[in-house]
């Protein structure tokens, strides 16, 4: 496994191959997140999500900026970055876009891009997008990034294998956009609404207000009376109690670095905040268990499969087709024999 | 099952009560499918999906007013609408939005409409939503709109289990427009660029042609050259070849009804290919099939769960949790005992 070895030693074509391995699930890849995993367990994951048109590319930007040179004076920290294109179902063919954005930080030897291209293999995209974290936190890199475009189904399960989750609005995207972000705005530890430099700012701002109230409400009693009032700065107040996180919702522009600072010293306090109150503990238990999951999940699958013959499988959905019996007949008549 | 008899007589009120059940997974939701099962196989599901703020709401809305009233003649059909919001993984937690545009039907005794909830049971939010469709088709609704919003793994997922997919774009929603079209792009039979009296239009359909030309490459040798200097009515042009079907573009204005008898024509010219190439026979059969995995997935997991203990399973988590094994070692415990 001189690979993994050579990953772990900081090698970046190494882990590039490794990551291409994982990222299209050959045996090689599963021996490799073997032998990685021990090595896990440093890195901070940061999933930033939302929908697009929000900036979220920029944001990630400035964000592995700062971690670069921490404004803060705390040392600097190597940052990975999964980028999770939507890819097609078909051709599992990939767009550059994020990629190309992201060009001015690829000269440092402290930062490392990686752009999902595929839907991911078994256990799907979010599994995937896991493996790929997880060989990222071996390979020594302390902050990792993972950005999804969208707001879908997919993209919740994987903002729910990150420690911090910080979902992205922007103004003017339409009145669907309240919509879209009920999914996602309860997973959601920092809200952030870039191009703030946009009209109609507080009008978003306000929007996602009354959404945090819908998806918090036991944790915010009589807030609601002040949230039209509420500044920005008080919007960042710690709760008196350690063990509540109230979800602060800040502005940025993130093409001029306004703002980021600020985001950044947020994601920090969100860190001290999940050791302090037990809730990293948490998050790496359910984290690690939705990916056992979704791994299982493939696995009885494929091993189903190869249970069944073609004929009888096509037998079933021949008479599926006919309206001769109905998807949970077909679904018992696969499982159980009994046609 | 006089809730079946009853719904399948037209009584709206028991329908309603059946989809609910449906939408639980209650035991008799599952008798009811496979009691509605062979009543279906009659409607034209057609997906509408794509980014937030394309406004794909308000034109349901345009395509539902003209099933009832067609404007080609032909008589008036029934229509039914699964909306499938985005909803809260923890609390599955619904918003209103679409609905309420979908007001000024509701009067229609001709049209159906629904919003799902939750996000699925057994299967997931795709399988559901099937099932929705499923109860509606048996009902009588001749024409079954899929409304998804977003344009994620889950929403393509959908967007497969319809007949015709429209794939709704908006000028003006940022250049990370493009990105997230690519992985729906491929399910597209037609695409719309909604809100064209906006400007920037002629920028998003140039960015669609050139999409497209990825996604079909094979079916559309040398039309790279013309593409810029396409106009609108060409795109529509029927190919020679009855047995292709090259995706149309398609500017509308949902909310003046710009455009919307030219988007019902087409879908009615998509039927009558998907009728003469044999296609919606081969659609017909992926989209069983596709739900039948669905579910077939989620009874292995179900069943294979009532086997393992729960302090089995825990035990393996913590061994995850401390790096003892991998998730995959892990995934390998639990399925064979080797530990």
């Amino acid at each position: 496994m001189n690979l993994v070895a050579s990953a772990l030693e900081g090698n970046r074509l190494s882990l590039a191959r490794l990551l291409t391995q994982i990222e299209n699930g050959t045996p090689d890849g599963r021996l490799a997140l073997d032998a990685l995993y021990r090595h896990t367990g440093g890195a901070h994951l940061i999933g930033v999500t939302g929908a697009p048109g929000t900036g979220k590319s920029s944001l990630v930007n400035q964000l592995a900026r700062l971690y670069r040179n921490p404004p803060d004076g705390s040392s600097s920290r190597r940052v990975g970055v999964v980028a999770v294109d939507p890819s097609s179902p078909f051709t599992g063919g990939a767009i550059l876009g994020d990629r190309v954005r992201m060009r001015d930080l690829a000269g440092d030897p402290g930062v490392f891009i990686r752009s999902m291209a595929s839907r991911g293999t078994l256990g799907g995209l979010a599994a995937t997008t896991a493996s790929l974290a997880l060989a990222l936190d071996a390979a020594g890199f302390e902050i990792i990034l993972i950005e999804t475009v969208g707001a879908g189904q997919a993209e919740v399960d994987i903002a729910r294998l990150a420690h911090t989750t910080l979902v992205v609005e922007a103004p003017g995207l339409g009145d669907e956009i309240q919509a879209i972000k009920a999914g996602i705005l309860e997973i959601a530890d920092i809200l952030v609404v870039n191009k703030a430099d946009r009209p109609g700012v507080e009008n978003t701002e306000r929007a996602l207000r009354g959404m945090l109230l819908l998806a918090h409400p036991a944790q915010r009693p009589g807030e609601f009376h002040h949230a039209q009032s509420y500044a920005h700065a008080e919007a960042q107040s710690t709760s008196p109690d350690a063990s509540i996180w109230l979800p602060p919702i800040l502005r940025t522009v993130a093409t001029e670095g306004t703002g980021v600072v600020e985001l950044f010293q947020e994601i920090a306090r969100h860190r001290v905040y999940l050791a302090e109150s037990g809730e990293w503990q948490r998050r790496e238990r359910l984290r690690l268990q939705s990916e056992l999951d979704m791994l299982l999940q493939a696995l009885l699958v494929s091993r189903w499969r190869q249970t069944v013959s073609a004929e009888a499988y096509q037998d079933v959905v021949d008479r599926l087709l006919q309206r001769d019996i109905s998807p949970w007949q077909a679904v018992e008549a696969l499982l159980d024999g009994h046609k």
